[in-house]
């Protein structure tokens, strides 16, 4: 589909981090769901991660767009890296995301943090109709309603500011926030 | 799940009639589309109608919200009507349409029209993934590939700004307009 | 601009009851909003109403779509008459809501509440730059920062779900929820 | 207001083109519009830039995102580098883009081309209210109407997909497309 070589292969560690430190890394952030037959969300779908610090936080789902790599290929990508590959998640029909998310190593200049770059995250709501085995680098995959996910409780185990990207997301289906 | 009784049953004609010359009518429209597995359209339906004057025209689903009908479960019953119970309408995750259809009386006023009212449209795309049986009033419903569903000859086939909102609907998903 | 009569003027109080009681009506919901240079929320206006029961609240800028009455006629008519002829609202340039909110007589259907009617409001973010001047049945309007928007204490002062929707518009802009 | 250094300084030209072929670079695209009281667009401003070939197309306004620099900064930044610091640009309330546009060195993979990267940008339709003095690079600045700027001839004299950028920026204000 792609036409291009994706860099995924020859790019280095070395060579990803300078270029990290010169330009923002494009991201996308998927918010998996669990929708009815009217298409409202039942359940949103948190990861449980270790942390290079040794702690654990909840996260959606989120990840690096390759060089020469589509939005939705990405996406595709990455949801089946953390979710498994029975995971049949259904892309939105458009490409434009929910919103936009600034990370910056610096957390107080948008109140969204990633210590090791500036990123420029999409972000999507995406519903899960398959079964999830959580891959990868992450611990555990918890179905939280609405209510639960924008507890103060959850919220206070998610980190840079994944909780407002999850309260963000039900905003914008119209959910209850 | 709708706990205050809908009008369907109880509203006369005559009593339509008359609302429909003193208030803008809500409708949902829906543009039915067929999508891969990366969300990315492949064919978009149209329906193939008789109109009041006899003539025939291409149109998508389209049809009023009840008083006291959520628009889901609007948007649901007329996915249902017109392409048939089995068709598996994936509703969007969120409820914002994106766009607004003002259909009036008067071709004029902004180049959608409906002689019957003043409508205001509510505006989707839903992809759909089971077997579509045409019901209702429906005479046919054909795939078309986007390319096709926006040539002159296709647009030409439809009436009331119909084709325009095909147009925007591809636009909006990313696709090539 | 509008090439059809509007029924402002013929449309009796018993008439509009009748309709509204067979026809779920059209309103327009605006969250004024004063913005910096970047277009960043500053401050969201809200207004202090009377409401029939005596007691008092606060509120979006909210109406009813007219017949024969385009979405940004109503939106800029509304707008006027509670802030007055000089605030100069700037309407987004597309007409699509941010979010659809819809008001039911029964509170229990979607947490959004009108005792007189099923409503369905289109709900659109607009920045004020002008001065204003609350006119009409508008007791008080007032300049929040989107944190004292949001905090307990201004949200228990809105009614029929009002405090949700500035919360849903923050989001949409990307404003901290 | 941005806390952490940006590189526009210390990136040389060598380490920005390695950069650039190991990751997508993050871009903003802003179609410039005049609008009319009622937030309709009336004009489109279409600017006149030499190619690095010596030809000459028409584009809208687009630029790198600098590492550090938040999304509205950039906007700002470019908007006024190509019409003059009075053009008073007033971008939109939320920071999520109508479209993404995902450009390719290879023009057959999205139809959007950049023969120099792979970028992702981040589109969006920015009212412009003051005076504009096309600076830096650029050749002219037309005001074209809706019709205009989407008629066969206008879109032949623009490259890289940037014509079926100008349409989804109409489709998505609701403007005939």
């Amino acid at each position: 589909m792609t036409h291009i070589q994706t860099q995924s292969t020859w790019l280095s560690d070395e060579e990803l981090r300078l270029a990290r430190e010169r330009l923002p890394v494009v991201y996308v952030d998927a918010v998996p769901v669990r929708v009815d037959e009217q298409g409202r969300i039942t359940a949103i779908g948190l990861l449980l991660r270790a942390r290079p610090d040794g702690s654990i936080s909840r996260a959606v789902v989120s990840g690096r767009v390759w060089y020469g790599e589509r939005i939705r290929s990405a996406l595709l990508r990455h949801l089946e890296k953390d979710l498994g590959p029975l995971a049949l998640p259904k892309l939105p029909v458009t490409v434009a995301p929910f919103t936009i998310v600034e990370y910056f190593p610096d957390p107080t200049v948008s109140g969204f943090h990633d210590p090791r770059q500036h990123a420029v995250g999409l972000a999507y709501v995406v519903p899960i109709e398959g079964d999830c085995r959580p891959a990868h680098d992450v611990l555990d995959l918890t179905w939280l309603s609405p209510a639960e996910a924008t507890s103060p409780e959850v919220r206070a185990e998610m980190t840079g500011g994944q909780d407002r990207l999850v309260v963000m997301a039900l905003a914008y289906t119209g959910e209850s926030v």
